[in-house]
């Protein structure tokens, strides 16, 4: 047997040493792993090459994908999914390992009813939407570079009377806002599964200002499309004069951290041993609670995704 | 009541989010919440002063302790215990909060067997070392210093023919150096609690040199006192130039990952829950699989620590 | 003699280091030194108090100002400076250290030629906008922060096939948005001072992407406000799905690089040697090809401000 | 014509961004550039490749050197060095870029007096020690990883009372030693360059320890084997327990900073102008007080090294 390893979807940090364990391991185990170079779309295109220990090294401090990534809308039609089984078996590749979310693994999960092909999915968004599931891939990283970004902000916030609002990523998901509101102490955290009490955030902090508070960090998560309003708010509601910071892309760049990197090897090698061994395929990892777990997509999808109540609980004590 | 925060033993990079914690939630309870200046010497010496917002603002991104630390020998002294004892009464403090390892939770049992004195115990040390407990606070910040560190080397072991020998701290416990060594992709790993074969890896090794490796890099726990043999025994066996580099201090430092400030929360917030009701009351609280626990010292010093095993089972796939 | 320090406009991250010298200098030479607090509405409102040792301790590795900077409007008015004057008289004040840009030090001019006050002006903003001089405090400091961003930003763009748009402070003058461009291997770089030849560019960048090509990087000065015709010609002309990242206030944050701490160490030893010795007074201090200087402000005013010729001619070569 | 670039020595972390440029800036001028891997010794064994611009993508960012260094004792030998010319001469290189430090210089001056080779060397080490130079390659970013480093051991040395003692590279110079302990205000700084006086020192810190002071950093330049002797220093005379931090290898590695990338950009674009022009050949690029000179080596090695007056001038002021 063969597997090849492909990323599908948006890019998240922990990629690359998924990457790099997946060509140790598979070697380790006298298997010959392939790559498909730019997801879905690199698939139906025969972007396939043999992988080599030279292609992985020194990758593992890097952020992104050393073999691409895509969103493919070709895959959506039969033809295409034909032509990417049709260079899979070519390459005598019977097995596919997908880092990705769950668009990719709805994806997946069709391809291989249709063809003769297994496959295990990997969590790796830092959008950390992924249902049954605590841990996407990439998210550690992600939280540490908006620690950074915003310990940077609030060198500036704190020199002026202000107050500043810092969007997060996130798509529908608040997860990535909330904690990340948390660890960097801010007064107020806006994301969509949570109703915040704005009346009450207004008595408190004009108490809190009244004696001597001199700025407000407000992270809003981009799903609640309230950045701006919320700027509006402080203006009006604080009288502080605002700014707005959109953190954009380099959220979903940077060194993956420790924590990233070795789930990525535990995720990785419970991957491979599925394949290898036929036990759980066609599946989806999770990870609940210290411990790891095999969906069907099916499972995956007829859930719905529900961020973590030790994270909410805590935002009820900031402020 | 009254409770105060102290930090003792060596200091840990979640000690100041912690202590953010503990001032910020004891005044949402209202509750008037007390430091101990530079653990148990300042008990002795009533360096003890209320806890205010200003002191903790700021604060969350810097490493060490804003209010100090120390190892204590004359708290083994009863009359010096009964100083302390005196202080905290003098000031109606009658519990303490404690972010230590186990040498000052059993300091802390004697003394609230003999006085009046509630304690709960936050395991905190970057050596990983608290049986019953999976996560020290401070542990993945130091991890993620050490690959920092380890990038920096990789810069310089690469651009030569090298081997390079880097000694982790840990005291008598490899987790620190273990899981380094799987984050950073090291060759080779020496922990107190694994008999690394040798000769294997000599064979493994010269292999991979012969194929065109350039450079080997090697972590030694220092609890196995064996930097300086690595580094002859790669001069010797695999003919290579050596540098040790002994990490040393640094890693005792650094701004707070997310990952220990978001542990610091919510270790501070169920110890501050369980002295105000009385639930739990002298114990050390211990993270397993997701979740907290509370432990009496004696379940925990009569358990020995073991290095989890998902860590030394990735150790057999490097190199 | 006693001297107040104040900063004064826009923040940047060599503030602090600058203060540290200053207040340490100060008692080197047996003064008193004074902080006043909120720049030039804190010299109005009486915010002054002495400078305390304690105050600086632990305060170089910050971004910002630990004293805080305003924008005044009130001080264009003669009877609050009349009250500024008051202000210092009363506290024996004689002479002001002012952090700042242009408009600052003009403010400052009137200000001394209308009372009996003497001042230095250090020229302190990351748009490194004044004239005559090569270098501003803060300005290697925002750099390097942008260099840092950028490198995550690259990781995700090297991911995808994709363009990149990234915007940079520097208000009217180009020379944040040029270095970061030359340093971070941009392929584009939009800043006032040079008319890009952009249908050469095209031709270049087209023939690039025909030999494998996978990203465009470009660098857009905020003061051209061209980002988003940016992000659109690359996605007409070039045919590349582009995005666009506002890097915004995280550019004003961060430790203080070396470089930054020693020119504020410099500039700080200068400008109290000028006034303890009142050689060289009411003047703000340069700094050109490794010397420091002394213009009255009149002469910086009347000069204009040109962007170095050693930056603008490695722009040539990009691409 | 034909150049090649190789690195020899220790490496720094301006190199591979002088690569790069070198490699860019050659393609531009219509060149066909050459690599020699790693240094002295592979031009000895004909480890020379042509160039690409796909190896130098992506590169500007890393520590190290990608096509490595090397100190060759061969190279010596009149016999190797005919080797040496073989292997350029049959390849059609002419001219050869030498990033490294006086002793390479050397090896070059001889080698192009007796064989057909021009060269230009640009200074690249960490230890800025070339006479009738300002700047090296690497220095920039060395300081900024030393003050990272110590940003870190301030963080637990400030949690307890205690001396610390860091050694800091840097062969026969203080430079770098000296350079760091102003920026990260240490107390105390023994370079070659300077007899400090300690009894002074030791009036200074008791007083100041008296009246609060709970810590002394000490910064320590490998060339004056002094580390243990400060340890006990600080011990006795101070009365505080010390540690001491060899900071070792990561001083070399490390992403290069903004200014060496700049740096590396004018030196290699100087460089290359000469080659290709055929002016001032053979000879060291220097930069001082912000301008660029041609130096050839007889001028550097008659010359004698000495560290800047404008960092020992700041030494007067620290403690």
């Amino acid at each position: 047997m063969s597997i090849a390893i492909l990323c599908s979807g948006g890019d998240a940090p922990g990629m690359n040493p998924a990457i790099k364990r997946f060509v140790d391991y598979a070697y380790l185990k006298g298997d010959k792993p392939y790559f498909i170079y730019d997801g879905l779309e690199g698939l139906i295109d025969a972007q396939i090459k043999p992988a080599t220990h030279k292609d992985v090294s020194g990758i593992m401090h890097k952020g992104g994908s050393i073999i691409g990534t895509s969103r493919s809308k070709r895959f959506f039609q039969k033809s295409y999914r034909e032509k990417a089984y049709e260079n899979l078996k070519s390459r005598g590749i019977d097995s596919l390992l997908v880092l990705g979310g769950d668009g990719s693994f709805r994806a997946m999960d069709v391809f291989s009813k249709e063809f003769d092909i297994s496959f295990i999915g990997i969590p790796t968004t830092i959008d950390n939407d992924i249902a049954l599931n605590d841990y996407c891939l990439g998210v550690d990283t992600a939280l540490n570079v908006i620690r950074d970004a915003t310990d940077k902000i609030r060198d500036t916030a704190s020199t002026f009377r202000r107050g500043f609002v810092i969007e997060i990523m996130g798509r529908e998901c608040g997860y990535l806002c909330a904690a990340s509101a948390v660890a960097c102490g801010a007064e107020l955290c806006i994301i969509p599964e949570v109703d915040t009490d704005l009346s009450l955030a207004e008595r408190i902090l004009l108490e809190q200002i009244k004696n001597g508070r001199k700025y407000v960090l407000c992270f809003v998560a981009e799903g609640t499309a309230k950045t701006d309003y919320m700027v509006e708010w402080i203006e009006k509601k604080l009288n502080l004069e605002t700014r707005k910071s959109v953190l954009g892309y380099i959220q979903r760049g940077g060194n993956p951290t420790v924590y990233d990197r070795l789930m990525a090897f535990e995720y990785v090698v419970r991957a491979l041993n599925s394949l290898y061994s036929g036990k759980n395929i066609n599946s989806v990892i999770t990870y609940r609670n210290g411990e790891f777990f095999y969906h069907n997509i099916g499972e995956i999808v007829s859930s719905s995704y529900e961020i973590s109540h030790r994270i909410t609980d805590m935002l009820n004590y900031i402020g």
